[in-house]
């Protein structure tokens, strides 16, 4: 097939295609929509993504992503230092700005425990988390870890570490999500909801 | 929300929205992909961006994209000049390359005749089409315009224009898609498959 040999197009095809949840037909249909933009709309594109490595770095205090020494968060002294929400991921504290909720800072450890990933407490930003509490002695530790196998593991594996500290560790609760049905909640949750039910 | 404001996260974020089919949901999570490749892996992806506007251009003869004077299928000797086959877009050309059963070459008009958009005859590839006719003298078009009103309308008018060359102009086949579910098959396309059915 003469049109599959390796062209501009077919490079810019495949690496939409390496991106997650872009299967090949997606990846055809971005690629082919740049073809449609004008110059300069791809070279803000191609810049952006440039600036990626260029620019962004980890915050030496929380290790989330920022263009800082230290990020807009934790230089906002607004924010409450004294309770630390760690996440597994940066888009997990992105989640949770969104929701306006919380007014504390956050740890970003950049994955779980994951002993079949081979993925150890060493890989994680753990220890940078210990020496935060060491030195800034927060009164409370939320563990926003995804309540999967992996985030429950470094949940609780965390909160042991912690356990000498004396800090209260604390765990998102659990139950049917908003908007969901509950004849169709597995059973799991529903008893977990059940289990964190509130007097209303 | 002190997040909210101008980083480079956010703009390759913006960058991933404009993207057709990519809500925000999914620009933020592409977004956070791309922090997690290599330097390396960033690099290709922009530069393959960059490429498009540097090295794609449109063939001389059928307007599809190429990085050559004269695309690999124009250029392709086994290939006949005889049959001509008038797309609206280059992914549709390519999608027709796919099924293999095309040994003919295309014709890109970049479009469809839209009076709402303000498309009209002018703004596609039609003159260069009619050139390479009068050229060529090819023995059939094929029409595979989408089965919509702007491609049927573009495909009437093409086959109009084509009446006093006396060279024969055929439409795709209109059916129901292989794999559907007659019961759900809406009724012009049933209709238009019961018009269209050949002997077994």
């Amino acid at each position: 097939m003469p049109n599959y040999t390796v062209t501009p197009i077919s490079v810019l095809i495949e690496q939409f295609e390496r991106l997650p949840g872009i299967g090949s037909k997606s990846a055809r249909r971005l690629a082919y929509h740049i073809m449609k933009l004008s110059k300069g709309e791809i070279e803000e594109f191609s810049s952006a993504l440039r600036d990626i490595h260029l620019k962004v770095k980890y915050c030496k205090i929380c290790s989330n992503f920022t263009d800082e020494d230290v990020c807009s968060i934790c230089s906002d002294k607004s924010r409450s230092k004294l309770v630390i929400c760690v996440v597994e991921e940066a888009k997990d504290a992105l989640a949770l700005e969104r929701t306006q909720e919380f007014d504390g800072v956050y740890h970003v450890l950049h994955g779980a425990i994951s002993p079949l990933s081979g993925i150890g407490p060493d890989d994680l930003t753990i220890k940078e988390l210990l020496t935060r509490i060491s030195s800034d002695s927060p009164k409370e530790i939320i563990m926003a870890t995804n309540p999967d196998v992996e985030g429950e593991a470094t949940a609780m594996y965390i909160s042991k570490i912690l356990k000498p500290f004396g800090i209260k560790v604390s765990r998102l609760a659990y139950g049917i999500p908003v908007g969901a049905d509950i004849e169709y909640a597995d059973e799991i949750t529903l008893s977990r909801a059940l289990r964190g039910r509130c007097e209303i």
